[in-house]
């Protein structure tokens, strides 16, 4: 199997300055074209850091791809690095980006300066495909099969996102045309309401039950619940896939409706596929949470067709007033209760004339309430078949506790609506 | 200077599932302290990856720390590597982290199965720091200088980011008490309002009068604005601290009041610190923002004392019947606009009874309204001296403009809360 290594140079990274986003969309670009990435690796731009860094890289993968290192002052490094691993005597230049490097300066009405002239020189042992985006050259590097006991390929790309990811189209091409590649196949279940342990627990025969040749991965997320992904490498794409889909058949039995979509998603988007194009509408009243529900149903695009609104009701004062939550409740069962769980979630659906409603009242942190520990929420939806609470426990931080609250609440309302819109059937 | 490497283990980075956060975060935290990060690396989660790359790094490197590979599943193998690599012959329970377990697992009404017992379990060639945020125990391994020509630890952490970070001061309490670092002084100003290059040019002087020994940094980020952090390597404490103090005062009046803190801070919090304690309250609309301003607001502990709530108002009609905008103003200014965005705020404070009200109507994208582009936002910040609105312009991505808008908006408070407490006074 084709394999590569991705390397960023630059000492921004390795202080935590900024964080490294390239080398994730490459490794996801290559894997979709079945090049398997086998390490990824970020380095100062000292010379010998990058000499000796890349030539391991080389000895143990076909395919090098860097970023970064080549901003006008310090191109003389990364470059002079290249030059030396590539065993170049001489640098020339490339007439197509000195092209490039004058309109980009001509533009912004600068003078072509020995500095910017000197973005277009590349060591002779490489070719160049001009990037249009910038001034540094995107160069090619091809070692032949006596340097390193296999050929390979180091590609070197600007560090600067938006120059790496318009040059990488033409990298897949030039890795597609020189390879005979492995396809991967990949396919995911997205489910909800199983912490990981307990799901692998439930799906542990079927797990055992995978042919060898089919691999499974659990990749948990707070916020979306657990993504169980399978992946076959090499066969024909349409048999592979329906291989996968076949063992996914004999999983949904075992998860049900936890299982809440087929592609990589999350829940505020299964939300917005159930309710899309039916008319119906929903709203949220939110205590502990504090608008992060409300957040997450709008981060959707297109939810304003079915978001109507929500209130923040964090002072009692508003529950009562806005949301009309009878002081009387609150006074009896206390404000983290299923007795208010169920009158905020009715009240906001009032209010704003919406289908279907989700409330939480609970304490996120840092302290509980007397009655009930922190971490504790009350849970409400209320709609067309009337209004339920439920009860969730988790621990004692407030960031990740006000994460899982918003979580399971909109996980409560897609358990509704669902259950509700095949009853409408 | 003691060098680290950073080491993610997991098929998900390297196929481009998840971007690694982790390694910034510890970067930046082991550069707060003297420790020099060499190397990032990641790689899958086989055992001959997991050995080779880590005896590697181990080998030239005084610290590793590793993220990931710990989860309770069947893809996790990284506690066999480890304890292949530090010749472990067998495992032991962590009474402690055992108990951790029990308690998240009871927390959330769940029964202790052998998978979840399991993870307490460690090489007996480790020392155990429990994690008090999930199941997976952090192992910290120690080499003797015999090993790899110099003493070397490797600190094992959990890949989830929030166990990571909040076993990360436990980690570098360890590291500064077995290493004899360089001191590292830093201070931080947060300032919001202007982009990096437009502040770069307006403190320009300052920041070339500068003693050499003094270094700047410029810290970015859409939600809290610049961080501009000083250093000072090596020196005593005390004195660095002073001068560097000096240096922050001379660039004071360069900046005024877009300074909103004198330490790593947020704009929530600064507002928290204005509030708390003057009986002072504030309230929110939001309309493009979709509840992300009450949740950045409640995501400070205690904000329940001074922030009563909010009111998302994503429909038309629930901006009319809630919040009591005109739907006459609607019509005759459009729904983005600065009278729309000035009787939010109005209509909110009234709602609430709070002292202060912030309020934003816009368009996050994908699209715009014929009248206005996508990436526009009205501001209204209302309170005890009138309404003020300002109009700001950003781009086309949704989930960014959010936060932008969010942020700006939670500015515009900020700035209207300072100059309202100065007036009081």
């Amino acid at each position: 199997m084709t394999q590569a290594s991705i390397c960023t140079i630059g000492d921004e990274i390795l202080i935590g300055q900024i964080i490294d986003t390239n080398s994730s969309h490459i490794a996801a670009s290559l894997e979709e074209i079945g090049v398997r990435v086998t390490r990824m690796l970020s380095f100062s731009d000292e010379h010998g850091e990058i000499t000796r860094n890349l030539l391991r890289e080389l000895g143990q993968n076909d395919i090098v791809i860097t970023t970064g290192g080549l901003g006008p002052t310090k191109d003389d490094i990364t470059k002079a690095a290249l030059a030396e691993i590539s065993g170049s005597k001489a640098y020339v230049e490339s007439a197509e980006q000195l092209a490039i490097v004058r309109s980009i300066l001509h533009c912004r009405g600068l003078d072509l300066l020995d500095i910017n002239r000197a973005q277009a020189l590349v060591p002779d042992t490489c070719e160049v495909i001009p990037n249009r985006k910038g001034t540094a050259p995107i160069m090619v590097f091809r070692f032949p099969e006596e340097r390193f006991g296999h050929s390979a390929t180091l590609y070197s790309l600007p560090g600067v996102p938006y120059e790496a990811l318009a040059a990488l189209p033409e990298i897949l091409a030039d890795i597609q045309a020189r390879h005979a590649l492995t396809d991967i196949f990949h396919k995911s279940i997205m489910c909800f309401g199983m912490a990981e342990s307990a799901l692998s627990k439930r799906i542990e025969d079927w797990e055992d039950s995978l042919p060898e040749d089919i691999y499974l991965a659990y990749l948990p997320n707070p916020l979306t619940g657990v993504r169980l992904r399978l992946s076959i490498y090499g066969g024909v794409k349409e048999e592979e896939e329906k291989r996968i889909d076949a063992e996914f058949e004999r999983l949904k039995p075992l998860l049900g409706t936890m299982i809440y979509s087929l592609e990589d998603d999350t829940l505020e988007n299964a939300i917005g596929s159930l309710l899309r194009g039916t008319g119906k509408t929903v709203s949220a009243a939110e205590s502990c949470t504090g608008g992060e529900i409300a957040h997450l149903l709008t981060s959707v695009p297109g939810s304003s067709e079915y978001f109507l609104g929500s209130v923040t009701s964090y002072a009692i004062p508003v529950k009562e007033k806005v949301l009309g939550v009878p002081g009387e409740i609150i006074n009896t069962h206390g404000v983290v209760s299923a007795e208010v769980a169920a009158a905020m979630a009715e009240g906001v659906k009032n209010l704003t004339g919406s289908t279907y409603s989700v409330a939480t009242t609970g304490l996120a942190g840092p302290s509980g309430d007397g009655d009930n520990p922190v971490g504790t929420v009350w849970i409400g939806v209320s709609g067309p078949h009337g209004t339920e609470t439920v009860r969730k426990r988790y621990n004692d931080d407030r960031k990740r506790n006000i994460e899982r609250f918003s979580a399971a609440a909109l996980d409560t309302l897609r358990q509704y609506v669902l259950k509700d819109l095949i009853n409408c059937k």
